[in-house]
């Protein structure tokens, strides 16, 4: 969070719209391939130069050009201009501390997604920026690195599997949201798994890594939350917007990525509230065994405490100390103590204390 | 709750609208059964396969397709195909693991909701899938196992009881959410006979097992509240619907039942509000509980500790101690260690400590 | 609050529209009072069987009729026959467990209220049920029992009173609504008081009743709460609603109950705050009396420590120990344990710890 | 807030648009006072009977009369009769516990707002209610008792300072409430500099002074808050309303007056982090000052428990402890001891516990 | 916050539209500059008069007039009359404690924003009033002092860097709010700088500073918050507006600039979280070392409070103490007392309170 306003500043007094490549550069080099089909024919090929994309423009077919890497902004450039993009698009594509987001410049809408990765040694949830730009009959994606969530989108396309060949780059984009949506799943699902580790760690006696623990989860969900929470209003808007770029029967399958981003967002929260209520739990039985600590060393003190003043009180050197000399003095101390003793312990016993 | 993410993410990567049973295989074989009628005539059966249903469905009478188990994804896609469902509606059927929802197709609608049981021996509200489709003369619902909350509907049916048999398949629609409906009432029943049971058990000594036991019924109320929130939404946006299958006189009955999810919600939350309080009772009681132990051993241990000294002086071994070779020391140090111990007593009391 | 899930379950598989009395049965028999009223005459008499009432349906007179008592279903059911109401006013009526509300049934305007009373000797908020039917010349009400808050109203009708005479129905269900909000009034008086007493009540020392008088005052807050609140949206609909059973000169007149409900929902408010700033000054001051104690005790024990240590050492039987012998030994160590002793208080009492 | 509860319920029973006087008689005789204004005269007098306003009342100039006191409900029953106002209207200015609200009765706009003042001797926050009704060509004001808030007004008046005299009775009715409004911040300022005063008080040592203090200053701002809360939808409904009474030179500086009430919700809030943020910090320096008081105790106690001991077992009397007899024991015992103290001195200072 | 309350109270009692400076006079002298552009030339001067603005008035050129200082009301008011402006806007500008606030007056629309800075050697957040005011050829900008955040603007002005010279008064009013916004991300850098620095203070253990860094920090971020929070509405009821000043393709920038707020909110938000989860750590870090040093100190008391006493037994000073003459008495006692000792050590370590 702290990164995100560090990088931003950067940009601070430029002219809107101007390039900017805002982000950590996470690809060795820019890297663009490119998938062109209708329902009888597939091309795919990775081009060498952004420049080999431009001739599938003026095709009907579905041009499908996905760009990894963003620290190029000559490539970014030369797309913008070729599909005649706003400058404030390329802007956000290239400043990778957006918001998601939804906008739609009639020719074209662009959206900003975030995709959620867990960094494997720690609970760190990584967004990366995924910026969608279609038209009527092109989906260009930019992402920070190469990633294997839109293979098997490529794999459907391939072999015409479900309805995807059928349709028009509406669809297309919807499933590249969808496929971001659903990663989402397995996100939550590693969270999921760490909340379960940490609730069953509870059981036998608490461990002090568990505050830690809940504060990262607690961070990684927040975290999360910021990247799923606009999702929402951003599918909703799609869904309800009157873009004629966005067809009937693909409004039917954004509602469902809709249904699923609610679902997503339901299950941070209750998440949330597992986290919340592991730290109560915590918390409580913390202050529960030292509150048992204290009461029982105290219960000992005030027992040895009067008797060690009985003992005290026939140390006394006083010359005329009758009970010094009694035969049976001792003895009876013994019992005196023994009782006080056992008087004391049962009071407490009453008293439930013990 | 972690259960639902893991279960979903099997379904990632697959095409929408592809057929995927998600969820335990709660029942061991499909069984299908179907009840058909009009004001005149009912007829009831049990199907061997699902082709037999398929008759019905150009008659005029109203036709209630019930299929228990949702693991032969063949049924699923044979009804989908007879009836004309949407691909999602058929993945939302198999896919038990999502919110209640409610979709209208325009030739049908599509509900999802959530039967509730509370298994015996534990707290856990388990959650049920139950889904409909209905079009203008048909009914399907598919529940994960057999249940009984319907056998009163099929009752109705046969007898002729109510209005049921002279109303068409919306009217149907309705009385199965309103039996889901009314039997939330059951489940949040037997949630505050527990909600009593520990209130009652808070009043002579808090217990260690309060804590948890909130903890359990603040989870299967969380878990609860996930369920019949949404359905607030939507049997409102049922009611007040423009779809052409929901009648005006069934109209007025889906407003019955939205009052009574309004109801079930307004307890949940009653409900949540008595726990929260239990838990503060609880903890305020036990922290009075300790407080009270540490006041009265402290007390005990601040009036021996100056008498103790007094007795170590005149432990002392010093040659020249005037006092102690005096005739009346030991009884003056009695009278001094009484004098003492009574003034502090009287003075913790006077400060109202003791 | 546990109550309400136990009763309405009762009714869990019966069709909708059955009437099924849930409730105690707080009345000994029903009694139904009539008083039929124009301008120019009013008749008031109390009727042995219902039947007597529906001669006045047909009288262009505004017809009064009140219903004590809701066990006997007959009775309600009759009354439904006669004046043509929908089988789900009838289940309302009988159901005494349901939310307020307001329904628009064209014909006639179905409202459902809580009158709420103090039980004399404890806390406890007491909410009865009291439905109005109302249509063009008629209004009833049922009352689970025989109650005086409608006593002004047969008193203002009876007198010619203000306008109530000059105007229709509508102004009558107006005014039996406005009464019931009234009364609210008075509840909220006697809560008030109790939370006033509470209050003054902390002021010298806290006292441990404190604690469970707060919770059931908090407990009868969010029972006027939930009986209250819905209110605000049933007299809001009432008022903007395009009924033509309520005339506009009757409008104004519900926007001022509307304003009073706001009021009644504000003092709530008020008093929830009241409350729980009463619990947090007594958690407060019971952690800052504990605190007090412990701090003078600890530091009598602090004192005393180790002065006895010092009369320990002297206490030992060492056979060289030159000051045992010393001539003023004793002496001096008296001044040491006294300079010790007043030491401490003074670093005590610089510090502030004292 | 209490007081609310129980003046009110006196009109209890009473028909609607019943004058009944509820509030404290703050004026010892109602005060009328009259001007009337166009641009070119100003006529100014205060009145005897208040027969003698009406003939203002048919011409076209601005009339404005003011009403100091409220006991005397014959005074504005005459009132009403004469300009024709609704019974509810005067109901309303004769209830001085209603919540600020504003009411259009087509012929006339009728007006409820809160006057705060500050008692001097305490925190409380007073609030005096003022109803504004206004129609075309005159404004009548009702205040409990003779203020001078309005004082101002009636000086721009006189002066013809500002464009008082240029606009008609909407403006005045503006000017009124802005003045009130403006005085509410007289209120937040003497609020803001207690809450200033009690944040330096924190800083050297919490005193027990605080407690209180916050708590009636939270009081103070509760209450204060209601009385402002509503007055946003108050103002805003004005500004937006449709009504003819309020004429769009007007509406731009009502907008000006919602703008204000804004900064005065804003200024309430963020006196309420405050003193909230002050509690905080009191609480937690008062338990972190309770802290150190118990470590450096208990630590002393600590380490002279076991010095204690050491000495207790060399002031046994068993005959044969060889230790007693030899040369140097004595010296060594107190080698013993110091050195005892010092390493556990040490230690607690590496475990950073001094 | 105080600081508000305690400057608008001056301006009390003052018609509306009275111009009145509110706030600190930061600059020495006012200082007015002037740009005047379109797409082929640029003008700039700094004037001595306000007067010599004027004639730029009627160019169809776009003209800029920076105004530096409040406090010198006439020149205020001269350019006031000279471009029409009404009253309340000229007391906006002059009264620096607004609202962040958007008003169309047709003719031009004003509107008021916040410019943060840090101060240099405390947490501080400081707020500067920016109010601008445009019309179809011209801006005004009023600022309290001398800044230069604008500076890069005038800088593409010059240079016609962007589009800024090919566009209107609407662009370049967006172009000065864009500046504006982008600063605040400067500020959030510092305090996100400063949050990261508490947050790593942390971990090795809990400083006492923290506590009021914490504080402070909160108190920036709550009037960052302020300053910010309004500006949501203000810039989407711009961008929402149907003013005639503002052209379609600078509603693209606005909407680029509201997505910056949102994220300045968000980021706030995440700040905020933070720093409340900073302090619970610190909280709860400061009661576990606490409970841990109380812990292992009583333990320590624990095991000598039963050991002295055995001592205390055999330093009684009886004639018949059997024991007191065996000749391995002293040798058992302390085989006894070391055996206590380490089965009480055992004990604890097997609770696991060690």
């Amino acid at each position: 969070m702290v990164r995100i306003t560090k990088k931003t500043s950067q940009t601070i007094g430029l002219p809107p719209g101007t390039l900017f490549h805002v982000g950590e550069r996470k690809a060795e080099s820019v890297r663009v391939t490119i998938i062109d089909y209708d329902q009888a024919n597939v091309e795919e090929k990775e081009v060498k130069s952004v420049d080999e994309c431009f001739p599938f423009k003026d095709k009907p077919s579905v041009t499908w050009i996905n760009v990894d890497g963003l620290h190029d902004l000559e490539v970014i450039e030369k797309i913008g201009t070729a599909f005649g993009l706003h400058p404030l698009i390329l802007e956000g594509i290239a400043n990778t501390e957006q918001r998601p987001k939804m906008e739609d410049y009639e020719q074209h809408i662009f959206v900003v997604l975030k995709m959620l990765y867990t960094e494997k040694e720690d609970d760190e949830v990584v967004a990366e920026q995924v910026s969608l730009v279609f038209g009527s009959n092109f989906v260009i994606s930019f992402q920070e690195r190469t990633g294997d969530v839109f293979e098997q989108i490529r794999e459907r396309i391939r072999n015409a599997k479900g309805r995807i060949r059928k349709m028009g780059s509406d669809y297309l984009a919807y499933s590249l949201i969808d496929a971001i949506v659903d990663n989402y799943f397995i996100v939550l699902e590693k969270l999921g798994d760490k909340v379960e580790i940490l609730e069953e760690g509870l059981l036998p006696t608490p461990k002090p890594e568990t505050l830690p623990a809940t504060q990262g989860l607690k961070r990684a969900l927040i975290s999360l939350r910021r990247s799923v929470w606009p999702l929402r209003e951003v599918i909703s808007g799609f869904e309800r917007g009157d873009s004629a770029l966005i067809k009937k029967p693909t409004r039917v399958y954004l509602r469902d990525v809709y249904d699923h981003t609610i679902q997503v967002i339901d299950t941070i929260e209750a998440l949330r509230d597992m986290v919340s209520s592991i730290l109560d739990i915590y918390l409580s039985s913390i202050s529960n065994r030292m509150n048992e600590v204290m009461k029982v060393l105290t219960i000992i003190a005030t027992i040895f405490i009067p008797l060690t003043f009985i003992a005290g009180i026939y140390g006394m050197n006083f010359e005329y100390m009758p009970e010094l000399k009694w035969r049976y003095s001792y003895a009876i101390i013994w019992i005196v103590i023994i009782g006080v003793g056992v008087l004391m312990l049962s009071y407490f016993r009453r008293k439930r204390w013990l």
